[in-house]
């Protein structure tokens, strides 16, 4: 049986000031070090034995993965770190206030944005120094999708399935068990593909910060069972109500 | 031209309190997170445009890895972390504080173990639970010398040529600067063969901690220059001499 478990990174600085991050590089805040500290806490009071590892090319995930490793005593494990593995890009909205952008757009539209599954915002412009293409991270990579304007849930799906099927597939084969800390639309576009859920359902899953997240799956790489690890029903609700209400005014 | 960065982790619990530490997964000190800090804001204010990076796999120096990348804002950075850059390992030597060694076995043998190019101290019996051979990361790496009891310098500079030889040099023609986080005799392993010192030479070469050293390499990969960065000639002589001073009563 192959087991892989999902994170989100910590709180970040932006996850605090409610505004929309995406591909902006912001940094954990001192709560979110210590849901990624109590994440690595639960791992390593666990039986797993996880032996190789995903993160994104974006330091809150990268960062978090680190303080993981630290509480695992496993900082020695390998580390994939890749571009495909980034939050959905949020285009022109990245910066802003969520609850400004309701006052502006309309919870409709905004919503639109947040949860459809193919609705992209506004794409930055050609030349808006925060366009990837500029950022040297971004630079060398022979894919185009590595320097988007905008993204719908969609389009950040179609980036991640490449590495699912290639490259976290060989890892299981070899490693049995891996660990992927990354973002809360990049982790949804792991979960719709793994349990083949619909674009309706997979933009309500709404995934808590620093909980790992178990899957076991058998020798067809099929999902037998999923879980999160740690948290009890109650605290994990009040987690998922917390995401789910950032554009409540 | 291409560019080696090597840097010797920072201080660490044991280089405090002044034990052999070897393979003996011990941590940095705030010292020693400072010093890779420092590291970092030098190669952050160079002009150097680091892609790829390589560690041991132990904590001091992966975490001295860490916070260099994230002073540099170079967190994306690829890290290959390898058995192979691991400190010299000190047998049975492991956790005696070096003067008390000294008033055991005396200056010159301890220097012998310390400092000559291919003796070894006395090997780690074959039941000792500090064998690597108990070590879950070394477990199932396919080479032998991944689990020794003992190490001379020259041990350790036959795991870490083929390093130099496959690995480095490859991401040097790939990536034209690279950036090697060990420790004091694994990097000694790495002068001794790319500037071809003798082995008396290698052992009188002392490195401080966390000070970034560049060597600058031709299309052959022969070392057309090499000096210490961000420290002034007495910083850094002040340093070397407390690293050869270890055993002085």
């Amino acid at each position: 049986m192959y087991k892989l478990i999902l994170i989100r990174h910590g709180q970040s600085e932006w996850n605090l000031s409610n505004q929309f991050t995406g591909w902006t590089d912001v940094d954990l805040t001192p709560q979110g070090i210590e849901e990624a500290k109590q994440a690595g806490r639960i791992l390593r009071d666990s039986d797993l034995d996880i032996r190789y590892t995903y993160t994104s090319y974006l330091k809150r995930a990268i960062k978090t993965l680190n303080y993981v490793l630290e509480e695992m005593d496993r900082l020695w494990l390998p580390v994939y770190k890749t571009w495909r593995l980034n939050e959905k890009h949020y285009g022109a909205l990245q910066g802003q206030n969520k609850k400004e952008a309701v006052s502006v757009y309309g919870e409709e539209q905004v919503n639109k944005w947040r949860r459809s599954y193919d609705v992209e915002p506004e794409p930055l412009a050609d030349d808006d120094p925060r366009h990837p293409k500029f950022d040297i991270r971004y630079q060398d990579i022979k894919f185009k999708a590595a320097r988007p304007a905008t993204e719908s849930l969609m389009d950040a799906t179609k980036r991640i399935i490449p590495l699912w099927n290639v490259n976290i597939v060989e890892s299981l084969r070899q490693y049995k068990q891996v660990l992927v800390v990354a973002h809360g639309n990049s982790i949804r576009g792991i979960i719709k593909f793994m349990k083949n859920m619909s674009n309706e359902d997979i933009v309500k899953l709404n995934i808590p910060t620093g909980v790992p997240y178990l899957m076991e799956l058998d020798n067809e790489m099929q999902v037998i069972s999923d879980h999160y690890m740690g948290l009890s029903e109650e605290e994990l609700k009040a987690k998922q109500e917390g995401v789910a209400n950032q554009t409540k005014a």
